[in-house]
């Protein structure tokens, strides 16, 4: 089968011809890729920043963002059969641990990542576990919501935490309307009746926000004079998470879901006004179900462009160069 | 009457006769004061510290860990009278915001702080509100409890706080064992099941720990092999935020209680392990009540030390010194 | 001024002269009436049926759900002036005692009921306190809301507790659309993204329900096949009970808001499926002060129709004779 | 191997020499029974009132509170080896339903109960799968804790539920001290601060109520003046349910976890103050896990006595004559 696959970091991946993955343990379940989403991760997996970090050989299949058909399943797989469409928790997680037990298994004691630290989905075929198999609605296409395995269920996640917060009258600061943002927002006003404000510096984020219903939409923190209940914070660096910090009242919190920069502020500014700070991952299988419900009730919609897997380092340049609006999404 | 008052910053107080406060509005409550807590804050306030924040004018009275027997009260007070033994609540607030309303009273939008920015209770009388009166149960007296009023309090509401979180099977890292830890470790241990575990360099503060009932106990987070669910951290200052941080394991939260230092954390490593940071101001008028049943209950009990108003420098002498084992405590 | 009275239970009121109300305690607000709303619990007071309960002294003056402007206010009142148009919780609550101070003043230990225990507010003048006033945002007139202070509290309270059982995924039973279901309908939509099953024998109020957007409106929970995850009975009588509970799900609540029947189930039938029977009483000043956002932002709205004062009795004959649709609003 | 099994309704087990189960699923474990705890079920189902409910076919091997050795797994199971001493939950679950994935894993959809409607526990081996698997602490034997696996975990998981609601100031009513209510009772004590007060009308019990340290312990809840916050009925017949209702104050909850009776409740009384009936069934996973730690703590305790595997009729005649104070155990 064609699999996308890195060989060297530092050099494009190529698309190569592989054996096909069969099933090997009882609880697998072998997939038939419909498509796999691009993410800004995977350029940094082929720049090698994850290579000490996810200690992957090479050469390996990158994707992380996976949805298709279930082709076969092993002997113990009671969930889905032949034929299902699927989108794929992008952990591989154990089901035994005390996390798996509780909503939590992003926390799985013993978990993998395809894509990340085995094989992925940028192939015709992945083979992945029974635990990670969510299937998909009547309407819903694996090329309709690949992308949302991985960037829109982080923003669901943290959607999802903020809701008890959120009551009416409250205001929730967006900070960017990207890949993960625009996401975010339709969760809020899908599930709170919070007054959304959106922060990006980019007029086409801008106006996507607007398009989506987003009341409020700024070019920068600068223009807001009140501080808000809640900040998502979906960039966390360059400066981000210290005006998100500014940006959180008394008795708030900032969820930190971007990364990059650093969360720096005195000890006593946390305690005088009595704000959190709240790290925010991906979200659990359960919060990836319910995301696909807001999917396919139209409530959550992603704009995608779409390449063939042969494509891959066109997409690659096009998401490198800013030229690619929505998610790139690879269909084998 | 008789009242400790700060003249000049830099200088200490001076005890000088002044006149007697009255009742002027419908919920006021004059307080016969029984004690008042000496501070670290106290300090502070001499040094200057305060001047900038609070915007006291000169000269006035400290003290904010105050509790007596009501004296007299306003034409709308209900909930109190004459002769009734009470603890304050450290805030006059207003009870009419949406804060005073939800059970937060301690971010009133329009509160004042007795000790701080107007009158406090070293004196033999205070002027309060209805609001901040506590009554006492039978058997506790205003010398045993007044340094509970804002140093327990602020403990208890952490562990308050934190007790959803430290189910049986968790660990609860308490580090400081001091004026706040120490009631910290008698609040865990009387409403949670959690294994509690301290970590303070002096040797006293150890002994009071075992001797309260800690699981574990050590001078030095390094002597520890295992992150914790909750850290309680009644330092933050000094490199304790660092290894409180460091030591709150996957999913975790860092309470941060004590300040002068600064929470600095690259968002990679708060999002990677989806780790809170919590900040925790002093507890609400309700905690404050619950916190008098535990100590009605026998279930907490602070070490004090008496001394007359008069002697009021030479208790700041001790407690800066670090002679002062235990909370001083200033008996009209 | 004039004012509509109960003289004996079992005849209607009239339309009195009386003296004015004046302010006598610091925290009392005089509200001139916009707006009060007509209940079918006036009627039931008006037949006696509240006599024991509420012990009220005859004559007085009915109405409980009220929204005006305020006249003049006590010496001690600092959240509203004259001339605020404000909508007028439906108790006269203490503020000192736990609930109070817990954001639960509907269990507040010392409260009285305008309009059910006190003069209430079918009148030119209402006497009230400052803890019962919510300021309305510009946009809202005291006629628009004045049916939202009791019914319409009821409801909104009701979605909001049960908001946290409600994420994508889950279904929602709505048991009667009438005057307070149609709010909760409304709240549920705006609130959460559960889907929304409504059921209601009669057809206006299915169309109702249908054009304020539920997700499937039935006569009959017979025509139901799945129980729901939460059951909203604003019904409460005449079998609804029964048929609520069995169209609640394994690990699901019932909501009791609606009643004159009983709740009889064998423990057994609550234990082997961990079911949760939920009473709900009038929500909180704070939940009527989000329920006024939500007013304001247009995602509840009320029907009404308007009467003069001194047509009440008129209000009255056609509440009881079904022909008035929607709330029945009694102006001065 | 050895096993006690029922052949014929109406008529006492008896010990059977049967053929030895064996893994055949990935992820079946093979438990050498340590000891099987002889519950008031097991009498009900030899009696017949199971018959219906669970469907099982005759004979079987009754027994669903069982702890043991592992004796050998199946070729997926990673959290168990041969030789762990380990405690089971009741319930087989298929760890891939939502309840299973929520920690809910008692209303797992695909679940099997052993003892009930498949083979149990009160034999030389007992086939479950790793799902089951509790691994006992250093220090916890098999006949220490397997009586805890139904009992036990259903009493802890009521009290883990109401945790939340039991703040320092509350009062929780225990009705009965027996064999899930003493376990109930130390639960309490060691997870919250509130004031047990027992109600048992058996001498016996109130004895060892008020030896593991109960607050107050009356034989009648006659005797009691105020409600309390919570009642945990371990009763739930008889009489027990009204007065538990009648004993919960307004915004207070009634849970429900003895069975046999009715709740019946006119829902004006619900309503008007605002109560809840919450049904409790038996624990999770990790609430066994965690009750598991209380165990190892020494801070709960089970009154057993032991009798052979031959002698289950002895026992049951004990049981069944009120002769068995404590729970009585199977040790094979």
């Amino acid at each position: 089968m064609k699999a996308v696959r890195v060989h060297d970091y530092g050099k494009r991946p190529t698309v190569d011809e592989v054996p096909e993955p069969g099933i090997t343990g009882p609880l697998d379940v072998l997939v038939r890729v419909g498509a796999a989403g691009l993410c800004r991760t995977d350029l940094h997996i082929v720049e090698g920043q994850w290579a000490e970090k996810s200690g992957v050989g090479l050469p390996y299949t990158i994707g992380h963002e996976n949805a298709g058909w279930v082709e076969a399943v092993g002997s113990a797989v009671t969930n889905v059969t032949a034929g299902d469409a699927v989108i794929l928790h992008p952990l591989v997680t154990c089901g035994l641990c005390r996390p798996c037990r509780s909503g939590d298994d992003v926390h799985c004691e013993n978990s993998a990542f395809p894509g990340i630290d085995t094989d992925g989905g940028m192939a015709e075929l992945l083979l992945t576990t029974a635990r990670s198999c969510v299937r998909l609605r009547p309407g819903l296409e694996p090329a309709d919501v690949a992308a949302l395995a991985d960037a829109g269920l982080t923003a669901y996640h943290a959607v999802r935490k903020a809701v008890p917060l959120l009551y009416p009258g409250t205001t929730c600061l967006v900070i960017g309307a990207g890949g993960l943002g625009h996401i975010g927002i339709q969760c809020l006003l899908a599930m709170t009746a919070t007054t959304v404000v959106v922060a990006d510096p980019n007029p086409a984020a801008r106006e996507l926000a607007t398009t989506l219903g987003a009341h409020r939409v700024v070019a920068s923190t600068d223009e807001l004079d009140e501080p808000a209940h809640v900040v998502l914070d979906f960039v966390g660096e360059q400066g981000a998470e210290a005006r998100g910090l500014a940006m959180t009242r008394r008795a708030g919190s900032y969820f930190v879901i971007g990364y990059g920069g650093r969360v720096d502020i005195p000890t006593i500014d946390l305690i005088s006004t009595e704000r959190n700070v709240v790290g925010n991952l991906v979200g659990s299988y359960n919060d990836l179900d319910e995301l696909m419900i807001l999917a396919a009730q139209g409530r959550v919609r992603l704009h995608t462009r779409r390449y063939p897997l042969a494509a891959v380092n066109e997409a690659m340049d096009d998401l490198e160069a800013g030229r690619l609006q929505g998610r790139g999404i690879l269909v084998p």
